[in-house]
């Protein structure tokens, strides 16, 4: 807990399919807020802690028989748990801003939506876990399906879910946008098919609505 | 799916805490089912899949912060939700017997009660990812926490769990044989500080009752 009068963070997501460009851009996000001031806390998902990170990579490992999806989403909120313990609850007590690659709309968009547990199992994990934490700005870089993979391949080896279909991209993006139009207010949905300095600005004036 | 005239199996958990006999004495479970022409699959908790392994050496890991007890309840869950789908569900539907070293039951008497998670985040999680799947048969070894916790000390190396406080295998305990006083047909206490030889002629006539 911070001081008594300490003004608590915020917490800003940065979410969007692969290759959309959020950890290249989080930088940009991180800049602009220390600019105002605020302390800074840069981290990603799943991961931003010891246990977080090992279980990213039980994520990403192939086994010998695909994962069942309700094994992802509750490993994906394991290590959820962690991070807000360990990382984004005293940040944000302390005043701290928050800036997170992916938040629990990925597990909407991608367990939820695209492999079919549906909004409802998220849902009652995110009350589980989360309580009443839910992100306080979400910027969702949005772009066509090819593209992003287009670029997440140029990246090099790619991982359990830049190998899906098309169908399983698509149907995340399309989660994404749904629920960027269910909240308008806390949601800024980025043009991510722009050139960088384009996104990078429509980042700014993104960010200028919640500071 | 086995032939629609298939008898369905059951499920028989083998619980208690640690250092209570459940390793040593499972094969004579699986033995007494054998004998009366069942087939048998012998598996344990957390394990049983190849992502259930991985994920019981994320739990067993110790970090350099305390493992948040929300994260040990959805890590357990993960593996899980794995080990039914590709072991346990399948096994029941061609008619053979599991027979699974630790199950639900651990994770009401460990996180739900002596983490203090309590029962309702644990039931939460019992129905999304078991639906209305129960151990037809619980074997619980009790003992006196100090004997168990002596006997696990003598089998070398001790993991996360061994080490915690008498307290908490108090609690474990307690939770245990509350859960078997609530639903007796279902369990059968065993009094596990007994000589071996007599160990294994109560879990026959436990077995008995279910067969
Ligand atoms: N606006 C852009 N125009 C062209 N290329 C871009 C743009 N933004 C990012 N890239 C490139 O696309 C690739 C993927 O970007 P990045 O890794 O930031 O995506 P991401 O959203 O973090 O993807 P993932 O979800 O897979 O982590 C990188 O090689 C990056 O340099
Ligand atoms: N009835 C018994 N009398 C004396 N020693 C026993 C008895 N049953 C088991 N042991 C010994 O106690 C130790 C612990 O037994 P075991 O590993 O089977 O316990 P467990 O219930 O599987 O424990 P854990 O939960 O830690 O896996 C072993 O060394 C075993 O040989
Ligand atoms: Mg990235
Ligand atoms: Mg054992």
């Amino acid at each position: 807990m911070g001081a008594p009068d300490t003004e608590p963070g915020r917490l800003i997501t940065l979410e969007g399919g692969e290759g959309a460009g959020k950890s290249s851009q989080i930088d940009v996000v991180a800049e602009c807020l220390r600019a105002l001031g605020h302390e800074v806390v840069v981290t990603r998902e799943p991961g931003g802690t010891r246990l977080g990170e090992a279980v990213r990579a039980v994520l990403m490992t192939e086994f010998d028989t695909p994962m069942p999806a309700m094994s992802e989403l509750l490993l994906m909120f394991a290590a959820r748990a962690a991070h807000l313990a360990e990382v984004i609850e005293p940040a944000l007590a302390r005043g701290a801003w928050v800036v997170s690659d992916r938040f629990t709309d990925a597990s909407y968009a991608y367990q939820g939506a695209a492999r079919g547990l549906g909004d409802e199992a998220v849902a009652t994990l995110e009350h589980l876990v989360q309580k009443d934490r839910r992100p306080d700005g979400v910027l969702l870089f949005d772009l066509p399906v090819a593209i992003g993979l287009e670029r997440a391949g140029r990246r090099g080896q790619g991982n359990r879910f830049d190998r899906e279909t098309i169908v399983f991209h698509e149907r995340v993006r399309a989660a994404y946008l749904a629920r960027a139009r269910a909240a308008p207010a806390r949601y800024r949905v980025i043009d991510a098919s722009a050139p960088v300095e384009v996104v990078r600005s429509q980042i700014r004036t993104a960010l200028a609505a919640w500071t």
